[in-house]
């Protein structure tokens, strides 16, 4: 691998930043971006660069990379694409060794963008530094509180999951599953053009960095396929590769074409390579966000058998449909272990898999009996459904009904009956190396910690589907690794 | 049908309603379900039945349905299953027309829960009455601030939609699909066992229901499948129905078996006869939720032509795919209706469909290019796509940085962008009859009133996929209706 693209350290952990296009304009990127970098929190020195402002923002601007009186690690670069390469040139003569190019109007405009697309690339690489973008929304990286990047005041908290995607609004919205369920990211980056550093590239960079788990990448083209379907197997070697490809169709691939000017791959040769390489094939942009987070901090399912626990027997029904559907397999249970569940659950229980717990509010049954299914042998994964009413509606205080009734201690009863019941699952889980699927509207507050803990506990299912492909996803990750290792 | 099949009215609209089983004991459903009806703000009588108390929850209580001194509309069963027969006898003394039998250990629980079943069932029909349930979660409407069932503290508002399921988490969930997105019902049933009013009955009221615009429906299994389908036939013909079968493979049908006592039914046949008469079948408890919401408020694609506008390059690829994957055409726009877009559309603006605005932060534009795609005759539908970071996640106020920059002003333009763009869009497709399905995480509000008016604005679709399959399911449904008509 080329050494210069070691440089990517300098864009996720630098020391110091310059801010090319600094301002102060409302509604221009260049303050937008520079306002998220600052607010964000990142520490470390920020130089806004503007031959017209003698501060931006409440910081010293400078006229041009030049004149910063310390050195720089990373330069942001929000000016127009004329003004980018005479900016580049300031930076390679100050010997900084990693640039982000925000900046749109290369590649993807035609031709005339093309050429000076091709300059940026040999002035960058002849002076030793890595580009990323052009074309793109950024990079992201919490554990350094660095988001000098497009999504507007928006700090996901750190994390275990890379994310490298060809288009930044898909980015955001697979970042965004992660953290609407908890979880955080260790860096992210837009790639944008792909000018210098390409997604194979990235994926090499965080199948090497030890704060990343599982990558996910959203790729609508790639120029060697050779090279990058070897660095997707090398990648899958050491962690979960979860690849979503845009431009499957001819209106697909059209419509690539205009976005990043990406070369028409046919989608379904794609996916089979990818998956030959190890890679865990999605479709859509919620499985691509669900699967990759469903990675993180869960031990990997040895097998395709499953035991389902369900709070309503509709829910069973649904779930043992997926999974089969999914080729899973929902295992009957022996005799042994139905005499078991039997003493735990009441006497109309219907024995069978699903285990339907038919409860009606006894939440403390839920952990001996997920224990008795981990303990069986019988299954490879144990998955729980709890699911009522959606999350968004808070509990109506209805003290306040006319009947003149206070009733408020039912919302109380009921978060703590929630709260209790999960106490001990993850120690099981971890101790039996059992994996547990939860799917559940039921509301579990991630630590409030500001963002700087780093997220490792189990993804909670939005939906019994989502839960149900991400069993089927690990369990394939697995039967992969077995067959190599 | 059945004249005594009306008496529905009686429990969707009853003027007064007794409750067997009323009880204080926190915990049980004779308390939780009491407590929704009252707290949900229900304006008729309420006759708590309990021999052993002079009041509950502060409402003077009767020591059976006999003793009330006035008429009642509607009695609610949360009573043991060996108590119910009596009770019924009581109501039936006492004229009452509709029962919502809530209690368990009926049919499912095997022989003897079938013969004390089919007691309740023929006592039922000989005294006039109609029978919701038993082993149900009970029933829903909004219009009345009806709600005795048993999702907690759970007040969906009033709106257009019309559901019943043969299992109550999984109504939960399907109505939490359309709540989530500012959406009501105008009707639900948990339908339970089914023992006396069954899916296809209540299919048909829902059809003959003038505040419901589309039925959706949760089926594990049906007794007559001959009278089913002419039920569903008869009300695809004014209304769409939406249908979700549980129990499409072994395991399935297996677990339904278990959960009501459904009969086994072929997944595949069941879904092409409904499908052949003219219902939607869709694969996933989101998929129906949605699809079900999709046709409120919104005019039918009158083909599979759509034209796809698109905040962000990547969705327009994603779109591109999903369209044609499921059927839909992307059409290639006209050299005129190119060049009406290039004169709204930045110099860099590259011509196509998908349309990707490419603005930046000029929101203004998209009203006026839906309304060149609307107007150009091109198309049967226009989707609009716009997702940036997740909703969950409130503007941080910038204020507080370290660096003493204050900053908060950039939440606030975002959302006043965010509102302006959206204003007049509605009009313009009720004028021009093309339909839109805008997929964005912008928050947009519903009217906060209460959940007394109809809320007929249509769907924000949460993802992409979900936007484009809502438009293959009302495309298909117009093809239907046209062969019909």
């Amino acid at each position: 691998m080329d050494t210069r693209l070691n440089n990517l350290d300098y864009a996720f952990n630098p020391r110091s930043i310059a801010f090319v296009g600094a301002t102060e304009t409302l509604r221009k990127w260049g303050f937008l971006i520079l306002n998220n970098l600052i607010t964000g929190g990142y520490e470390g020195e920020i130089y806004p660069v503007n031959p017209n402002r003698e501060t931006v923002l409440g910081l010293r601007a400078y006229p041009s990379v030049r004149d910063i009186p310390a050195e720089v690690d990373l330069v942001i670069f929000t000016v127009p694409s004329r003004q980018v390469l005479g900016a580049l040139d300031d930076c390679i003569a100050k010997g900084v060794k990693a640039g982000v190019v925000i900046t749109a109007g290369f590649k993807e405009l035609g031709e005339e963008g093309a050429e000076l697309e091709a300059v940026l690339v040999r002035k960058g690489r002849e002076g030793g530094m890595v580009l990323i973008g052009p074309n793109c929304q950024g990079i992201c990286c919490p554990g350094n509180r660095l988001y000098p990047w497009m999504p507007i005041l928006f700090y996901p908290p750190r994390g275990r999951i890379g994310y490298v995607a060809q288009s930044g609004n898909i980015l955001n919205m697979l970042i965004g599953h992660a953290v609407n369920a908890g979880l955080g990211i260790s860096k992210a980056v837009s790639s944008g053009n792909e000018a210098d550093v390409k997604t194979g590239d990235y994926l090499s960079y965080l199948a090497d960095d030890p704060d990343t788990e599982v990558i996910v990448s959203y790729i609508e083209g790639v120029n060697d396929g050779r090279s990058f379907l070897e660095r997707v197997r090398s990648a899958t070697r050491v962690k979960p590769v979860v690849v979503l490809k845009g431009g499957r169709t001819r209106a697909g691939v059209s419509a690539a074409r205009s976005h990043t000017g990406a070369m028409a791959v046919s989608g379904r040769l794609f996916e089979a390579a990818c998956r030959q390489a190890g890679a865990i094939v999605t479709y859509s942009i919620e499985e691509a966000g669900l699967t990759a987070a469903s990675f993180v901090g869960r031990p990997l399912p040895r097998g395709r058998r499953v035991g389902i626990i369900t709070g309503g027997g509709g829910l069973g029904v649904i779930a043992a449909d997926f999974c089969t559907e999914m080729g899973l397999e929902v295992v009957d249970l022996s005799p042994r272990t139905l005499s078991e569940l039997e003493k735990m659950l009441p006497d109309w229980w219907v024995p069978g898999n699903p285990v339907d717990l038919v409860a009606g509010l006894d939440f403390m049954i839920i952990k001996p009996v997920i224990e008795i299914l981990m303990k069986s042998g019988e299954m490879d994964a144990v998955m729980f459904l709890w699911i009522g009413p959606p999350r968004r509606l808070e509990y109506k205080d209805s003290s306040d009904n006319d009947r003149g009734v206070n009733m408020s201690g039912v919302g109380k009863m009921m978060d703590q009956l929630f709260r209790d019941f999960s106490v001990g699952i993850d120690e099981l889980v971890h101790e039996l190396q059992v994996p547990l699927y939860v799917a559940t509207s039921i509301r579990i507050e991630p630590p409030d910690d500001d963002g700087q803990t780093d997220r490792v506990q189990p993804l909670i299912f939005p939906s019994v589907e989502s839960a149900c492909r991400a069993m089927h996803a690990m369990a394939e990750y697995y039967e992969y690794r077995s067959a190599r290792d």
